[in-house]
């Protein structure tokens, strides 16, 4: 196994959450949309599929660019699509930083981005929120050989949100690229986008994993200065988007009715999951994204997890060795539809 | 832009063949399949879709990788898949290759190769083919920091091949892994997949983008050592697969019937197709693809390329500086359908 790269070799590598592939379950361990996504979109998928699946798609994912571009209304060049924001993530870090350099990231956050820097042979640098998920100056110092630093915004697992104004302060202070990480943006009441023309070094990634159920259908875009684009292009696969995804995103974009009732069904419900955790007796953080971060300084919140999951419900159990808040540990719980909370609150309550 | 690595920022890219996105053409340039895939495949795919594509799709493939085992004999865990053989060939030269080390290919080749080196910030070693397509033994030598080595088989853009015995042989001398890139081999009268047991250096890529119709689903697969296997699937992303592309790609691979009356059709279009391009005056080299490479030590080949496009025939025109046969350039052209190829080759009679 030697001729492996060393850095390959000693990674333990990236864990997703469980995803139990048949039974019945509730899953609320992965961010994913409890709806099925727009209606929409079977009908894009079989027109796409009787083109002939023989051609290569278009390596550019045209149509996916002229309706994001509309979107956010911005210049077409400002975006690229990519194999689920995971693949977005992968391009950029291969794109800035080499072996040896180093990248940095918030903690706790998406643990994907320390296994990015591994992968590159690289250093990461994990800067510590405060007690409140607040940033501290650390995170906008210069540091030698820092290439990129990453910002998921809203956070994972916290739910919450770092300002306009304050990213647009640490895009300024850095030395290199601040890619802010948007899987969850949608579901908060602001997000960075058109601040990609205000400031070069602000890159931002999206997926449509989240907010409009495509979790299945792998499919993300990066918004960003042109010049990047250009050499993003360079790091992807050719043909990284096939023709199925492309016009099945491509439509579910156009779809805003499914979207905006979708998001407005989520936020009620976490409202109403976080009140009713709270009243538990969990410790909560106002979540801007699908998901609601549960903590108790004494609670073995393991033996929760273990008990939801001998019943079929998954939820995430985190542990962040050096976090001394709520003793570093704590369930990420998705929100799921309704009648999935209900059930879940209802075990949780028995559990006591 | 000196914040990208200056590796990237250097390299020109990989360009893909023209990929012209609308009207009435014939495109012979990228090796793509005439027909389009079986017919079975609408109906896994409306299966797939039905089951909701809000949630992630299974991070390995599991139904795939099952179909893929019993149809080449192999145990479960020598397969992995990928969103095209390009992923898989980027995540082998990500687990293999580092900066200032050394990827190997034949030359001319594919040039992604080259691309995946600069990638990763590593030089590659070309070594030359003799006169007759045949690799000299300078392929199998070792050399410092040497790490990989790439043999497409059936190779590009000659269609020729090298045979089992030789491969084994190159592999018991190289220091390093050898990878045998079998995306034309079901054109072929052999391939290579069961060396993995004879010799764990040997790793066998494989596409369904050519002979099973699927470029446009973008889905292949490699097929190595299962200590190799765990190694790669640190690289690739968690969910590189989509839920669609799964299904369809599962079930393109079980109807054998769609496949071998396929394979035995553009067999019988290449004989026909070698046949009357050396009529016309083309030298050619017998082709095991889905592809003829022709060249002619006078001819202005660029010209012929130039007329057929301004015909909207695309062929592929490529130039290899360092290569002496035929002044280093051909035109490789593709497979096409019977009718297709009547026209081809009546344009070309024409030009004349």
């Amino acid at each position: 196994m030697s001729v492996v790269r060393t850095n390959i070799l000693e990674m333990p590598g990236y864990v997703p959450g469980e995803q139990p592939q048949g039974g019945t379950f509730i899953k609320i361990n992965t961010n994913e949309c409890p709806y099925p996504p727009s209606p929409r979109l079977e009908r894009a998928c079989f027109e796409a599929l009787k083109k002939g699946l023989n051609r290569y798609p278009d390596p550019m994912g045209t149509q996916f660019r002229n309706e994001a571009a509309k979107l956010f209304d911005l210049p077409v060049d400002y975006f690229m699509v990519g194999n689920g924001s995971d693949d977005i993530l992968t391009i950029l870090t291969r794109t800035f930083v080499g072996e040896g350099e180093v990248l940095r990231l918030p903690y706790p956050s998406y643990i994907l981005y320390k296994s990015l820097a591994q992968l590159q042979g690289a250093q990461s640098e994990e800067i510590h929120f405060d007690e409140n998920w607040r940033l501290t100056p650390k995170f906008s110092e210069a540091a030698p050989n820092l290439k990129l630093a990453y910002l998921p915004n809203p956070n994972s697992p916290s739910g919450t949100v770092v300002s306009r104004e304050e990213i647009l302060a640490i895009a300024e202070a850095l030395p290199c690229p601040l890619v802010i990480d948007e899987a969850y943006a949608d579901f908060s009441d602001f997000n960075c986008v058109d601040l990609v023309l205000q400031n070069k070094n602000i890159i931002v990634t999206r997926t449509l994993s989240k907010s409009y159920g495509l979790a299945g259908l792998r499919f993300g875009f990066v918004v960003a200065h042109p010049d990047w684009i250009a050499q993003f292009i360079k790091v992807k696969d050719s043909y990284n988007c096939d023709a199925l995804s492309i016009a099945v995103a491509t439509e579910a974009l156009k779809d805003r009715e499914w979207f905006n009732s979708t998001i407005a069904k989520i936020k009620n419900t976490r409202a109403r999951m976080d009140s009713e955790l709270r009243e538990i007796g969990f410790e909560t953080t106002p979540s801007h994204a699908n998901f609601i971060w549960c903590t108790h300084p004494e609670w073995d919140l393991k033996r929760i997890y273990l008990e939801l999951k001998s019943q079929n419900i998954f939820v995430r159990y985190m542990v962040y060795d050096q976090w001394s808040l709520g003793n570093g540990a704590g369930l990420r719980i998705s929100v799921g539809s309704d009648p999935e909370m209900d059930v879940v609150l209802e075990r949780i309550r028995e559990f006591f």
